[in-house]
This record gives structure tokens, sequence and C-alpha cells, in this order.
């Protein structure tokens, strides 16, 4: 899963700092007041200088262990001081632990007296031109070199990741290095994120991921995980986990074995007679066939629960595996699809809506005081659609220009244009076309620009089809005007859409989305 | 568990060179030879020429296909290549399998004009203060150098672990590296070694392992591999293997998630009153007490699977981790022992007396021609035994010394002294002291010589007793003069006696054993 879209499923509990909060309540352990002092109101002032003495002298234990379990010899650091370090650690507020990773970033990193030697010594050699007794020198100094540029703190990481638990902790431990670096975000914090991320993007490769089909059976320990992490559709009571987990549905995690207990990233499947159009016909109460008449598996919600792993590709085969699985056990599923939001689309539009509009007027004004903007201008409407958003033109959005009036319509507080029998017919057109551009030729970097789309192409599907009005929810009509997508996996083609989206970036689209354009 | 234990216990297969048979027979694909020239006699030559063009095909097809896989772009190679070069790779035989490997140590190298490059940047800037915009460029600079250095192929070895079967894979492919290199030893090729195994050390932490009680209700594919792989005390049939895994025994396995049905380093437990002083106390054929009057858990078997995981510690956490599960099944067992072999007794005191004859005589001859002589001769003997040993002297063995006799005894073909009433009675105060001597006091960079002892000292034992002869086998007798040992773990001391084993290589043993020194 991309960093982008990872990001979009967890942005509401990045937001609200809940990674922090959520990290602690693993860790009971708090550091109690001075319980002599917490009786009466009238020392205040005395407390809370002493409160800061307590935390003070806390963070200066937790300090020293960290330095112990970094200074023990390469095997001979006990559980014990990483346990203490754990917990330690787990305790502190986040603004010690922002102190404690800027002293780990900045202390213990690379030591650069050694680099510099090597670097000499390395200088002084020929690059090997047979496999020589020489040869076996430069080897030594290159291997020697390569290790010496690695900061000490990656070794302290690797120590933390053999400790029982310790993965689970470095994911906590990162997800407090992001929300840090929303705040600071310095050079040297930068390049402790760059390296910790590399190290649980190993760490976490497929290969050590398992794939388990999550049912009702489960412990509730791991039920209401779900029910904390489900960020598409969220999940509202015990009755309707039980509906996800039910009959019609599948739920499928990937694990891995030390973060027991708690899928990385889990699944949600419905089973259809036809690809649906709108969230409604997914979120039935009651199954509307029966299994065995199934022929599509609608993946309709993809959760990420780890917001240290923000950036790291745990997608990657997880439906190429699931769709084994459901196959393997319905055999008469053939269609396997998506109904997924489009979350970057009217962020995108308005921006596009924001730019072009101002430069038409300053075309339309003849200033030419801005030479961008002709450079940088473009038709955002066809002719007919300027004409029909003008004629729509009144009290509620007035606008000297189609572009403007769509950008008054959107913006509109209570999205009132969504509700409204004289604007929606207006609008449908115009937002359809305009979402099949976004979706199939809006890129960054050669990738689709909207991380959803990125993630289901890089997996190997196509843009089939886009759903008017199929998310009415004040966020669907936020997002994306309302509009969803279907993504279709063909077993076939998986292997050869993956490749060729991540080679040339080439989308496939079915023709009904490419004749919208 | 250490590169010399894992060779240790791997020993029969690696020089059998059973490990590139065994991973060809994982990929039933063979390579057919010409058909059309394969039914007459009369082409020999002909058809072997066409065999070798045949092979030349082959190779060339498997060294192209290993050049698409890495150089797609990062995610851009597909998961049809790297089958591809699975199969293909394991079609080809050791040699081409060793000429293929020196390919990719050569030719997908580090990147040198980068790394020049990148080293000029690097020092032409200054080591940074602060965190501000300049020491932005130096991380980043230092990030590059760093990631320049690394070989291609260590990308590619990434590549092949994240695809199904990857890991599994590579552990053969190290297999073969490791016996190409006994007979080919070029620094590009160690280089290419020492790579994979930190790799595979990485991706085998101990977190991602996953410990499982192996019983007679697992697939027999998986019981199977037990048979197979028991290196300690051969499995001979079906009814010996129901017997290790039945009443009175526990059997657990290490597993990895992408290695799935086959333990990569298993421990065989069997449940006693006392702790066992021979092996035939261990191998019975039917339980000598019921389970629930057993104290003692006696670890009698620890194999590795691997021979492309040697030197890589599988064994970390796993007899703590397997304690904790026995202890809690059966709370009245309070002792868990070994009864383990000393796999280099008999090795390093043949060398020893060997040496110290040598020396010996000369310093009798009284030439004094080799200096060195004096400077490292030491009396392996105590007087009484250099006596004893002398009385023994006769036609069967004789010397000028006490060690040239025992020398000459231990060196009898058949090992008859072992059978001798009247030799035996001599050698058993001497070979026990001795022993006590090798367990606690020959050491190799600071830790135990013997590999096994170095297993069981790392993971926090404490040497026990030894047992006479405890296993009276041929090999037994040859490995270490019959004796066996008994490590305990006693669970309060575990974590210390670890940690001061690494930090100092003090050996913890009991009174008994110091009272033989």
């Amino acid at each position: 899963m991309s960093k982008k879209n990872l990001a979009i499923l967890l942005r509401a509990r990045m937001r609200s700092n809940n990674s922090a909060k959520s990290s602690l309540s693993q860790f009971p352990k708090e550091i109690p007041s001075n319980p002599q002092e917490n009786h009466s109101g009238d020392h205040h002032i005395v407390r809370n200088s002493s409160d800061l003495d307590t935390r003070g002298r806390v963070y200066d234990v937790v300090r020293e262990t960290m330095h112990s379990a970094i200074s023990a010899s390469k095997t001979g650091v006990s559980d014990i001081t990483l346990n203490d370090f754990q917990e330690g650690y787990s305790s502190l507020s986040l603004e010690d632990r922002g102190k404690l990773l800027l002293a780990l970033a900045k202390e213990y990193d690379v030591n650069r007296e050694q680099v510099r030697e090597l670097i000499k010594q390395y200088l002084g050699l020929e690059t090997p031109s047979s496999d020589d007794a020489l040869s076996s020198v430069f080897y030594r100094i290159e291997w020697n070199l390569r290790h010496a540029l690695k900061p000490t703190y990656e070794s302290f990481f690797e120590r933390l990741n053999t400790h029982p638990g310790g993965l689970r902790f470095l994911s906590i431990l990162r997800a407090d290095l992001l929300s840090i670096l929303t705040k600071e975000n310095t050079p040297s914090l930068r390049t402790l994120d760059s390296y910790l991320k590399e190290k649980l993007g190993m760490w976490l490769s497929p290969a050590t991921l398992e794939l388990h089909q999550i049912t009702w059976d489960d412990p509730a320990s791991l039920l209401e995980k779900i029910v904390a992490y489900e960020a598409v559709h969220p999940i509202s009571n015990l009755l309707d986990l039980k509906r996800r987990l039910g009959i019609g549905r599948r739920c499928f995690g990937y694990f891995h074995p030390s973060i027991p207990g708690e899928p990385l990233i889990f699944i949600e499947v419905a089973l259809m007679e036809t690809v649906a159009q709108t969230i409604q016909e997914v979120l039935w109460d009651n199954p509307p066939i029966p299994e065995n008449q199934s022929t599509c598996a609608l993946f309709y919600s993809i959760s990420s629960t780890q917001p240290g792993l923000a950036g790291i590709n745990l997608g990657k085969f997880l439906i190429k595996r699931v769709i084994t699985l459901v196959k393997k056990e319905m055999p008469h599923v053939s269609t396997f699809a998506t109904l997924s939001p489009i979350p970057g689309y009217m962020q995108w539009l308005l921006s596009k809506l924001q730019t072009q509009s101002r430069f038409a007027e300053e075309e339309r004004g003849g200033t030419e005081s801005n030479p961008t903007s002709s450079t940088f201008s473009e038709q955002v409407l066809l002719p007919e659609e300027e004409q029909a958003l003008m004629s729509l033109s009144d009290d509620s959005s007035s606008g000297s220009n189609g572009m403007e009036v769509l950008l008054n319509f959107l913006t509109q507080k209570n999205c009132d244009w969504a509700t409204s029998p004289r604007v929606l017919p207006v609008l449908e057109p115009i937002l359809m076309r305009l979402c099949a551009r976004y979706l199939l030729q809006e890129k960054k970097r050669g990738k689709a620009l909207d991380s959803v789309a990125n993630f289901h192409l890089q997996n190997g599907a196509m843009v089939e089809r886009i759903n008017w009005l199929a998310d009415r929810s004040e966020k669907g009509i936020h997002q994306s005007g309302g509009i969803m997508v279907n993504y279709v996996y063909r077993l076939e083609n998986i292997e050869d859409y993956a490749q060729s989206y991540f080679g040339s970036g080439q989308i496939h689209a079915s023709p009904g989305i490419h004749s919208r354009l």
C-alpha cells in the first residue's frame, strides 16, 4: 500500500493524534505523581515542579536504559534491559518521546571518523580485476565501509526486532516519530525515520505475512480491533460486526507472527449477484442471495491498522491471495471487483477549478499581467458544459464563468447541490467526465494520482465503471461528489496489468470509462 | 546456533553432498536430453556433444532470466520471471550453478563508479553540527553512499525473498554456494555468501519464527522430514518415529511462514524421573514412568534441517520458549536438562596429544632443535596418570611416554580400548578429567571451543555433569570417548548465565565438574 493511500485510510486517526494515545494504552504503566503531595490543593506550585522533577528523572532513566541497550555487546544485551526500555519509553509523554528520539537520531548516528578512515583506505585500493588476494582486501574494506555507514541506531532497531514484542513496539515508535515529524521536521529525524521505515519494510515483507480468514469464532480481542480499525465503512455495533463476518460476507487479514492477534491490514468481501454500484447494495442487513448463487466477490473495504507502518506496502499479494482463497471455496464466483472510494477527486477538482478560473479571469481582463496564466491555462469544461453551468447561475451560486459557478456549487456548505433536482442533472455528466479524467489521466511520477486507484492498479486491477451517487454520505459527497468506482480483477490479466502499470504507468480501463473522456 | 555447531550437526549430509541433491529433488523438472538421439548407443559422442549444447543453451536461458529479473525496475519484475529463474536454476547441474553464482557475484556487484562519485561529494561536505538545510544534503549523500555500496545482487535476493517460495529457494541457493566455496573459495564468492547470510539472518530473525509442537497428528509430509533430518539419534522406522512423538516424549519445531510444512530446527524432549546419564535411558521403547510422575524434561536431540542456513543462529530463544511451553503443560517438571554429545572432544584431545608428545620427545632428546617446543609444551597428564599409562604399555599399545601410549590406544582401529577390562579403568579418570578441561577451559575467541557447549551456554545453560560411557556407539566412542554431558537450564539463571557468557565468556558449571579439573 502506498504512503499516500495509507495516509488517507488513516487520516482520521492520525489527525486526532490517537496514534500516540493508543500506543500508550498498550502499556498500562503510568508514572505515578508524588502521592505525598497529591492530597491537597495547597501545594499546587510545589506539586507541579515536583511532577516536573519526577518526569525529568523518569526521562533520564529511560535515556540511560536506551544507552545500555545500545552500547552492550552485540549479543550481550539482556531481555530485561530491552523490556525496561520498552516500558520506560511507553510511560513517557509524547514530548519526552520526541526528545528521546532526537537524542537517538543525533547521538547514535553514523561513526563518521571511522567512515572517513575507511574511505581513505578504500580510495587507496584499486578496483579488483581478478579474484586474488588483493581483491579479498578490497572486498573486506568495501564491506566494512558499507557497515560503518550504518547508523548505530539501526543496530538498536535490529535488537528490538528480535526481542519479543519488539516489532510491535517499533511500529508504535514510528507512529510517534511520524507524529513528531509533522511538528519538527529536522533532517536528523527524517533520516531516523527513513532507516526505521526501511527496516520495517524488510521485516514485514510479504514472505513473513500470513493470510487468515477472520470469523465470528475468532477471539473477541481480535474482533474488537476490526471494529476499531475499520476505516472505510465504520462498524456501529456487535450485530453489525457479526453481519460483516456472517453469511454472504468474508473478511481476511494479513498477520505477522510477532504481532499476534491483530491484523496489519484486512479486507472485507461481499458475495453478490452482480458488481454493486452503490454502497447501499453492499451494506445489507440480510444477505440478498444465497451464497451459492453469488457470481461476484466484491471487495468493499480495505483497512490498515498500524499508523506506524505508513508507507510500507503491506497490501502486495493480499488481493491475489484472497482471490485464490475465495475461488477455492466458491468456484462459482467468477468476478472479482471492488466498490472503492475516490479519496482525492474533489480535492484535485477544486484546486484545478480555482487555478483555472483565476487564469480565465486574468485572461478575460486582458491585462496579461501574469504570463504563466496563458501557459498553464486549459479548457477544463466543454463548451456545452460551460453553457449549462452559466444557465444555472443564480443567487445561490453565481460566477463570471462556468468553472466559477461549478466551484461555488461544490463548496456550498451542506452540499446542497447534491440534493437539488435542478442542479444535480446538470452536474452529473460534468462530474462524471472529469472523474474519468482524474482516474485515467492525472498522474504523479507516472502513477495514478489517486491513492486508492494506485493501490488497485499496482495490484493488477483495471478501472471498470464509475457510479453516480454511489455514496450519498456527507463524507462521500465531500470526497468524490458521491461517485464511487469499480475496479475489476481479471485472473488472466492481473500479472500483465500490474507489470504494464509498473513499467510504463499504463492504466487499463473499460471502453465504458474511455467513452466518457 | 553457531556456524560450527550447525556444521557438525549437518556434517553427514554436507559431506555426501546431499544438499545439492535434495535441493534438486524439490524441483522435479529436469532438462530432457535430446530424445531423437537417446535410443541408440551408436551416437555416444554426438549425443554427448548435443547434451552439452542443450546444457549450454539451458544455462544461457537461465542466465538471461536472471538478468531480466535483476534489471527490471524495482517493482516491475514479474512473478513469472522469478518463477522461471527459480525453476531454471534448479534444473542446472551443480557445476552450472557455480558458474551462474560466480557471474552473479562478479557482474552484479557494487556500482563502483557511482560509489567513487558519491565519496567525492561526501568528502566535500562538512560533518553537520546542527539540523539545518546543509545537514539535510549531508544526510542525503550519506544515505545514497550507503545504498550505493549495496551490491546489485543484494536487491535481487530481496526480490526473491518477497516472491512465494523465494526464501526456501534462497536457502537452497546458499547451500549450493557453501558447497561450491569448499572447492572454489574466491573473494567474490565469499562476499556474495556474506551478504546472503546477512540477509537470511535478518529474514529469519526469531521474531518471525513460530514454535509448534510436532505430533503424530501432523501431516506425513512434515513427519517424513523429521525422520530425514534427525541428526543426533537417527529414526529407524515409522514405529520409532511414533515413539518419539508419543507418551513420555515431546517434539517442538521452529517454523517460518514462508517455508511451511518444514521446521527449520527441531528439538526432542523426553520426560524422565531423573536426569539421564546414558542415551540408553532415553531411547526406551516404552515409557519408563507415567508422564505425571516425571520431574525432568530432557532435551536429547536438536537438529537443523537447512544446510543453507549454516551460521545463522536459529536456536536463539528456542529452548527458553520450549521450557515455557513444557512448564505450562506440566508444572510438575522442575528440571530442564540435556544429554548432549561432545562432538569436538576427541579431535581436540588427539591433536593435543600429538603435538605435546612430539614436544616431549624433542625435549627428551635434548637437542633443543626446536625452541618453540619448550615454549608451548605443557603437562597434559598428571604424574600418576603418566605412571598408570606406562604400566599399561604393551605390544598392542606401546610408547615412550604416557601421552604416546594414550594416543596409541585412542587411535587403535575398532576402538578396542573401549571394551578392554584392563585398559578401561585406567583411561576413565584421565579421559573424564581432560573432558572437564575441554568443556570448561578450552576456548576460541572467548567462547567454548565445543560447538554444542557453545550453543547451550549462549542459551543460558550450565555444565552439570559428564557421564562415562554414556554413548557406546562407534560414533560416540570416536567423537568423545563415549562421554556425554548434561547441561542444565535453571529458569532463574538462564538470563544471567547467558549474559555473563556473552559478556566475559564465563562458563557456569557444577562443583562436581569443577572438582574433576
